[in-house]
């Protein structure tokens, strides 16, 4: 690796947020998850989550469903498992959800601990899923079309959650531990 | 269709937006530019504009690609001819482009008549579409990975802009003619 490289990596682990994380539930094209992944890596989670869908992946490819060079992705079997996770590290739980309780994406504290799960293509939001979130939120349509495609609706509350952690400070100093932060580098050198 | 569905429809037109619209700059892939479109709907565009790739589609299929059933579909051969056409109709320019001089996307007033400009896929925004808009607009990304997908892009610009545009109360009233609500019934009526 380069000099250059490895200061623009490490700029990027050192932006890395340890209270933040996004939960697929059920995804299951191929295509949404490395979009997902992608969303996530441009907020700087640190670890996606994922629980898989019953029917399991077409084109698996390990855990990594390839791009867990720069983030991890903790897999779950299922959704109970997924949000104890996260409930232990201290987060909230927000599921983006189209139902009739839900709040407007942008009224929620992103800044706080949290997880945004998101629905699979067809099924959205499980019913336990809905039950065990905290908040359910919306974004706003004013079509035709009754909801946006999954990777669509996880990168705008992913942009307003960088646009309230940017404000609050908290991509500005290094938060990750000193030994993530070392076996991402690692991981990186011996790909 | 039912009376339900033909009301439904109904506020669907009417909170279209007579002054806002898009333009995808030679994105290619089909499956993109229906993500685009559907975001779109979302926002309440009544004609969205395209530039066609140099190399055509690979799939193409007429004018619609496929959805213009709810929104229309202004295609062009040229960024010049739509960059022409929306100056005509008193719009400003901005160009989602990561250059130098963009600014954050969350900066920019939306509730002014506009047109956003997309890039495509691998080459981005054109030189000459660059040149020809008012301002870039930049989406603040944390990452390793440099871009966001064409449609994720959107669906973040377009959300800022419905925010702005609901608290301007801009889906509020009927903004569009009565010709084109009676059109779209008519071709909804009969597809
Ligand atoms: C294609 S949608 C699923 C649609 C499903 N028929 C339903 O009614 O939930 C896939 C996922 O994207 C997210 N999503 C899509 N549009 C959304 C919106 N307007 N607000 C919040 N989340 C949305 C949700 O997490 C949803 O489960
Ligand atoms: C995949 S990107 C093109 C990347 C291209 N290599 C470049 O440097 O422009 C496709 C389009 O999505 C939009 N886009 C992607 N990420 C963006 C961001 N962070 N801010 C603004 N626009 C973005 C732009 O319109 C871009 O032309």
């Amino acid at each position: 690796m380069t000099p250059e490289r490895e200061q623009k990596l490490l700029s990027v682990l050192a932006r890395r947020q340890p209270d933040l994380t996004l939960i697929a539930e059920q995804v299951h094209k191929p295509r949404n998850i490395s979009a997902l992944i992608r969303n996530c890596d441009a907020a700087g989670i640190a670890e996606v989550q994922v629980v898989k869908p019953k029917e399991g992946y077409h084109n698996y490819r390990g855990t990594a469903l390839g791009s867990d060079r720069w983030l991890d992705v903790g897999l779950h079997e299922t959704i109970d498992a997924a949000v104890e996770q996260v409930r232990t590290q201290g987060m909230k739980v927000y599921a983006a959800h189209l139902s009739d309780t839900a709040v407007s994406y942008r009224e929620v504290d992103y800044t706080l601990p949290c997880a945004i799960v998101m629905g699979a293509e067809k099924e959205g939001i499980s019913p336990r899923a809905a039950e065990l979130a905290d908040e359910h939120v919306i974004i706003p349509m004013q079509g035709v079309v009754s909801s946006l495609n999954v990777s669509t609706a996880a990168g705008i509350i992913l942009a307003e959650v960088i646009d309230q952690r940017l404000k609050a400070g908290l991509y500005d100093q290094s938060r990750m531990s000193q030994e993530w932060i070392a076996r991402k580098l690692f991981e990186a050198r011996h790909p």
